[in-house]
């Protein structure tokens, strides 16, 4: 089937090609996640398309929420559960399916400090949106939007305990590592979780069974070369 | 517990640091395989040291074995299982679980070209020893062993289908493929299994359902940098 992504001007590269190589038509815009919204749905709108939007959706919100019953399914002992936060489509359906099975398990959002709009918005009780210049700085460019969907917040309000942030350099070293030490290769984006426990375990849930949902292993190899150099 | 670890003078920094860090004490001999194993046996004569050997042991096979128990358990239609082969003692403990739970299921060794010697020995019908200069040459230290143990040759007669081997190339690329598409990160020893599946298909088992073993992940940072430099 024929498909458009649309994706941002700063993606990395190896994300550029990786899409382009699976066969996928890409259209560049941006920065800003606004611009690339809109873009979709003038392309929608243009040719007929029919859009899968990132994460303000029910359907794709119902499907990332497989990920929640997997872990339940595979460690019904956990209490806490870590999910990084970009757009929150993912932590909307992992935080859904938890606590409507299980509401004792604690579900905590995790975003870089740079786009730690979702926290602001969980505090501020209304969607609060960050520049996209800020935003675009991150190393986890898999979360830089600049607010969470109306759905998203939704979820979370009712589903998550607490976001907390992380900074650029925690990021970092828990990508490096995930890598070493984990054998696991994460992309930033899919390292908040862990740098959450690394770094930020005393504005965490004082629990022993926990899980961090690293999403995202497609790191620039630059990048990775260069965490991994000594 | 005090700890004396016996290791080949050629072996990564990065694996010598990591034994080191961890409290234990080196002492470092070789390269061969054989000096190796006869300055532990004089170690725990004149000290009275318990010796861990590495692979020629009941013990340690069953131990390994488990690794064969648990791929029952999590995948049951399994139908072939590639595992590396150094000293054999991994492969001895995987296929004697896998046979005597399921006789159906294939048990496949991996060796690097280099280290051939487990391959040799089971077509000699006889244990088949590789000089310690070629048996270096490998990027696979964790296989560098120069014949595998009486043992372990007795497992491999009766559990093992057959034994292929990989080039140096191979597993070259299958460390780098791993990182890049698996999000894996393994050392090359870890990596022969995949790469046999990668280049060798035509000389393993034609069946759907299969598992590799992929068995260390302590790979020099260096040369994983290289791998994914660009």
């Amino acid at each position: 089937m024929k498909a458009i992504i649309v994706m941002p001007s700063n993606a990395p590269k190896n994300k550029l090609e990786a899409t382009a190589a699976l066969g996928a038509e890409i259209v560049t815009v941006g920065p800003g996640s606004e611009e690339r919204r809109l873009r979709a749905e003038q392309l929608a709108a243009e040719h007929g398309y029919a859009i899968v939007p990132p994460y303000n959706d029910e359907k794709i919100i119902a499907g990332q929420g497989t990920v929640g019953l997997e872990i339940l399914e595979d460690l019904p002992g956990v209490e806490t559960v870590l999910v990084p936060v970009g757009g929150g489509g993912l932590i909307s359906g992992v935080s859904a399916a938890i606590k409507l099975s299980n509401p004792k398990v604690k579900v905590i959002g995790v975003e870089p400090e740079l786009v730690a709009d979702a926290q602001a918005s969980l505090r501020a009780g209304r969607i609060v949106s960050f520049p996209a210049e800020q935003v675009s700085r991150t190393m986890a460019d898999g979360l830089r939007t600049q607010s969470i969907g109306a759905i998203n917040f939704e979820h979370i309000r009712a589903y998550v305990d607490d976001i907390v942030s992380v900074t650029e350099d925690e990021i970092r070293e828990a990508t490096r590592a995930l890598s070493a030490n984990a054998r696991t290769v994460a992309e930033p984006s899919g390292a908040v979780a862990p740098a959450a426990f690394l770094f930020h375990a005393d504005e965490l849930p004082n629990t022993k069974i926990n899980v961090a949902v690293i999403s995202g292993g497609n790191i620039d190899p630059a990048l990775l070369a260069e965490l991994r150099k000594n």
